[in-house]
């Protein structure tokens, strides 16, 4: 499993949003040690604004940037670019990575 | 619970996307109902193009738009403003609405 997150504390918009949804193939097989490693390391990149996720039949993972340098420079790290590699190999089923702007939030807490 | 979903069919780019992130208070009260109708009803809306939701600690929806005029349009739908109503008054700890232009997408299916 990943890591528990909760509502990322992002900055003022404008700010940019990854949108990785996936769905498993059966088993473990590594998974959960290597997303829980890539939640902790993607926390160490330049640019990062936080992260959200959450998995129940289709998973769901959110994370937000500064600006879209951040975003390829991300997706270049090498242990990063290997997970890559074995999610197309072994864990994912399917998966979209949609890129997107965000330009405006609101929110609410109790 | 929100009804199940899978990996949302969308079109080119772009398109929108609203990311909502929530976390509950405890007890149903009514919740998982009018999430169930919200899923179908959200569906029924011009410019609907496909949602994902999971929750696991942490709910991510993610709702895909064709414009803005559209999510502007559902967010004032009568029964849909009753529920953000409730959502502030007993069902949400806490939320985040965040409104994303997506400029680019990929993906694999296995």
């Amino acid at each position: 499993m990943a890591a528990d997150t909760d509502i990322a504390a992002t900055p003022q918009p404008p700010y940019y949003a990854v949108i990785f949804t996936s769905t498993r193939t059966p088993g473990d097989d590594g998974y959960g040690a290597m997303a829980a490693r890539m939640m902790k390391m993607a926390a160490e990149q330049p640019g990062f604004l936080g992260v959200e996720t959450a998995r129940d039949g289709v998973g769901i993972t959110v994370s937000y940037w500064r600006n879209l340098e951040d975003i390829a420079n991300w997706k270049r790290v090498a242990e990063h670019r290997e997970a890559q590699r074995n999610g197309r190999e072994k864990w994912y089923a399917a998966f979209k990575t949609r890129i997107a702007k965000v330009e405006r939030d609101y929110g609410f807490e109790r």
